[in-house]
């Protein structure tokens, strides 16, 4: 018997409680036994997300989100701007060129964070650009960018709308939509909200919805409009996934009994803990700068193979974390401390790392990150 | 206690075999545990389509289907076909119309199904028709179409796809994809594959990826290319919704246990004792001909609103059927016998049917069309 666990940055462990909620028998997402259902989970993403805005919810994959965010708000030859530091940066241009967007760059080295006075000079010399994408958690490289001070300068651009693609962000960082301004945040269910893959969150602020009267690119599944409406009366405008909207309110049940504060206050703690604790060890962080609280990704030792390590954490120990994405492929590996993850979670991942770098002939002492990070986890009893 | 149960035309009912199969911890969708479910669905699928086409699988509704069958095989300003028959025909005119395509409709009257001869005539004298698009089984009109006969017409002509909407008549109607020549064709899982709803199917033919080579819609989400290559290796182009696909193996194991003719045979039967037993009661079809297996439409008499006897259905006796879509509000109910259904479900309908119409004044002797049903559930022993 090999005892799985699951410490990859999405999937994340789903709770028991979670999936024997989406075991009971299915409702007709027409009928009044669903009303309830949307209202709460609409409610709790408010919540989540700490906004008044509207925060659809979608049958897809983050992705779909991340096309809706676009496809809704933007036309053809409109000048955005996206800030690609990573797989995923690299995604918003993809969407954002599949539309004819016409989109600049500001391409941020991976493993670094971008640095907002960029975003300022880019956008006070080069007027007219209609909206800046970024993401605030880039899992592809473990950092996390400035949403607070981008959201900030993006504001003095009155026609500017802000994007956020907060997928592996949302849960294990305070994202503030409101008091910062972020017009569009796209969320995942699959991350930080502890579900399976199969929905998307999108919150639109007023602002983005006066530009979506003005969007002309062709959409029929991703249509705002249309979903606002039918939110409004605790519907969606296509079939809902029913079984995980009610897995949803199971999550953010247990999200709320925990409290906003202490979800992120444990997100921090962990992450740092497994930050120190692969330092003390002599590993290299792969995020040179402000670092994810959802993913950490790792650097492997000179002559071994970041994929190596992720697959002998598999294989030898039922971990399963990630590797490293295209060009961070072979050279690191990612552990994720996001969701349903705990004090032990932590243990677990440290212990394996250095059982399987020992094996593959790194010089380790065995213990040494767990007992860094016990110490950081054992040291305050506010988690 | 109001014991519940789902008549309606999808979601319908999971079986807990397939609820409990999801509950199972989360896989990783990039890692070796995803492989082999994802290659035994995609087997499954094929056995359930009747084909040796790849069968995508997608992360939404079955709607997101539709779209992907529109956006990757046509271009802005193509003339297409669409049968219009209902509020599902009409959804294709919508799709068409969202890309850019020039959409001639045939409109069929609701109730009726499209005249093969008017199709092949429409085709004759309208060269260049790139695609037909048609629902197998109509949703909203209980109407099945012959598919078999319209894919021969459409096969004379080259150039033109052939795409059915089958989300409704999937496992409820013997749809012969290859031997009949369906370019395309749209499933969705909660209709008779008996999932909870987030995913949708799409068979595509060779000749129809000779045609998307030349598409050049915007697309990101619904990128069938990028799909299909990722399903070669068992694996979709974005995060796949992992709970579903392994409740679909179960599903597909379920239906494989009885045989795809019994399948069939049982929704012929269920579909056939339902039609009879509300006749003997002195309703009438609102299908005036070519009755889908999936669900049956039925007229309420004069003086009683349809939708009064799905909510009677619903308040007093527990069963969720569905009321009348659009033009048909107010003047029928819908029963399905879709997916995970067998004689029991009928005789509950029926029961309930009989005893509704009763206490909304309707003139009925109780028990009447339970009787026929029975005598038709019971004088064979091949379901």
């Amino acid at each position: 018997m090999l005892k799985r666990y699951l410490l990859a940055p999405g999937p994340t462990t789903v709770p028991s409680e979670v999936l024997l909620s989406m075991a009971a028998p299915i409702i007709h997402h027409r009928s009044p036994d669903f009303i309830p259902v949307l209202d709460s989970a609409k409610k709790g993403l408010q919540w989540l997300y700490q906004t008044k805005n509207d925060v659809l919810i979608l049958s897809s994959s983050g992705t779909g989100g991340m096309v809706g965010a676009v496809n809704n708000f933007f036309n053809k030859g409109d000048r955005v701007l996206v800030i690609n530091g990573g797989k995923f940066g690299e995604r918003w241009t993809k969407i954002c060129q599949a539309y004819g967007l016409k989109v600049e760059e500001i391409i941020v080295e991976w493993g670094y964070t971008v640095k907002p006075e960029i975003v300022k000079e880019r956008l006070k010399k080069n007027q007219g650009i209609k909206g800046v994408f970024v993401q605030a958690s880039e899992t592809s490289t473990g950092v996390y960018h400035d949403i607070k001070t981008l959201a900030s300068i993006i504001k003095e651009y009155g026609d500017t709308l802000f994007i956020v693609d907060a997928i592996s962000a949302l849960v294990a960082h305070d994202l503030r939509t409101d008091v910062w301004g972020i017009d569009i945040m796209v969320g995942g269910s699959q991350k930080g909200l502890m579900l399976p893959p199969g929905i998307a969150f999108v919150s639109v602020s007023e602002k983005a919805w006066a530009k979506e009267k003005t969007s002309k690119l062709p959409k029929f599944y991703f249509n705002f409009k249309k979903e606002r409406e039918n939110l409004a009366r605790n519907q969606t405008n296509f079939t809902s996934p029913v079984t995980l909207i009610i897995g949803l309110n199971e999550s953010l049940k247990m999200l709320k009994d925990e409290g906003l504060k202490n979800v992120f206050k444990r997100h921090h703690k962990l992450a740092d803990a497994t930050r120190k604790a692969v330092q003390a060890l002599g590993l290299e962080l792969y995020s040179k700068e402000s670092p994810s609280n959802s993913v950490t990704a790792i650097m492997t030792p000179t002559g071994i193979d970041g994929q190596e390590v992720y697959k002998n954490l598999r294989k030898k120990y039922g971990i399963t974390a990630a590797g490293g994405q295209d060009k961070a492929r072979g050279k690191i590996f990612r552990i994720a401390h996001l969701g349903y993850t705990d004090k032990f979670d932590i243990i677990i991942a440290i212990a394996g790392i250095e059982m399987v770098l020992k094996e593959m002939g790194f010089k380790i002492k065995l213990g040494t990150g767990v007992a860094v990070a016990q110490e950081l986890l054992m040291a305050s009893e506010d988690i």
